[in-house]
């Protein structure tokens, strides 16, 4: 406490302030580097307090810190799923994708430790935390889809395998050193989301429905006009199918 | 030792049966039940033998139990998408996926536990395991696709996607109490496959070739002609966009 007394940045910060300066320098150390690289004691010297301090406000060491960041980073990507309900879908999506995808590139190693799994400070409670980003994540997009209140399974199933898929997607991006270029990435997450939609509409009647409505909000310069005018040659061109 | 020795099941086996079958029981616990909520005396009452005994084989006690009948499953998983190079593309992806998902359902609670993360048990080599056999089908897909050697970087990302796509929908499909039935999680799984394909085309050469290959060889009554039916119908309505 004395070590820490001495230090000035201690005598200007307040509980919380403190608290927060210390998750925020555990999510900067947490991001690019597993968690079992990161001591307690990179934690204070990075903070610039001492390693009894840390303890102080996080008595449960480590493991508490990284629930703590966890949590912290969580409501962060949570945010990046709010948009406005007005004009079309995949814009929408895509400035969700955008927010999300900078999240990704910002805390690379972090966001990879957390999801491959396997990681000794991973917890019943860190699993939780990430399963409720996907939980709101596949809220939003339903309410986006209109169908907040109403959706049956198929239709849920498919958000949350395209969720899945879409953490797959960044986790393969940064495993191949952040290739192909975000905004390509990003166009391609939404095509996807739009190809699965209506692969799903032809079994599914409430997912037709849905598709429908949200193809007549699509401008013809967007990403679902550009992917209908790409797509449709070729299926026409299966003339055995047809 | 002596009581091992005792009961007759141990005079009878060999040691590699005898490993053997202390994996097989290992597995059908581990298939049922979290890895946390079984132990080595589970295991060796459940066989038949002894405590130590399970121990003599098995010196690492359930950790290595636990990896030495994960690899086992994995060759079993693995051995899923071995299909014979011949017919249509959508007919040979749901033998595999029939194949995977009886393997999903007769492992149930052990294939969410494994793939969850979080689990007491899980280790590097855990990990390496379960990437090991995504590796594979990927690989398996890829050579199916006719570009075994000589897949881009999107089509990999495309067929590794999907792959998590596939486990996402697995892990849904038992918490919603194995709903809806394997025929249609199958069924979806492969439109699902077809569209991912297809709109991966708009964007990339080569995938564009592999998808005109393979509807090619799809038959009108199959699930690519099928899904090519019900889908241009909502495309060409959306006017505006053509």
């Amino acid at each position: 406490m004395t070590t820490a007394a001495s230090s000035p940045a201690y005598r200007r910060l307040s509980v919380e302030q403190r608290r927060r300066q210390l998750i925020d320098v555990a999510l900067t150390l947490f991001a690019h580097r597993a968690p079992e690289d990161v001591s307690i004691d990179d934690v204070a010297e990075a903070a610039g307090v001492s390693r009894p301090l840390v303890y102080r406000y996080f008595p449960g060491g480590k493991v508490q810190l990284y629930e703590d960041a966890l949590r912290s980073a969580a409501d962060e990507l949570t945010l990046c799923f709010a948009e406005p309900q007005t004009g079309p879908l995949t814009e929408r999506l895509s400035h969700a994708l955008d927010r999300y995808l900078a999240f990704v590139d910002t805390h690379d190693t972090g966001f990879s430790a957390l999801l491959q799994g396997g990681s000794v400070v991973e917890t019943s409670r860190t699993t939780a935390t990430v399963d409720g980003v996907r939980r709101a994540a596949a809220e939003q997009i339903l309410l986006h889809l209109g169908v907040a209140e109403s959706a049956g399974p198929r239709l849920r199933m498919m958000v949350r395998t395209w969720i899945s898929a879409v953490e797959a997607a960044s986790l393969i991006w940064l495993d191949e050193g952040k290739q192909p270029p975000l905004v390509e990435l990003r166009g391609w997450m939404v095509d996807h989301f739009v190809a699965l939609l209506t692969a799903t509409s032809a079994t599914d009647p409430q997912t037709a429905e849905v598709t429908r409505a949200a193809l007549e909000l699509e401008r013809a310069d967007g990403a679902a006009g550009v992917l209908v005018r790409r797509v449709l040659p070729m299926l026409t061109e299966a003339a055995h199918l047809l």
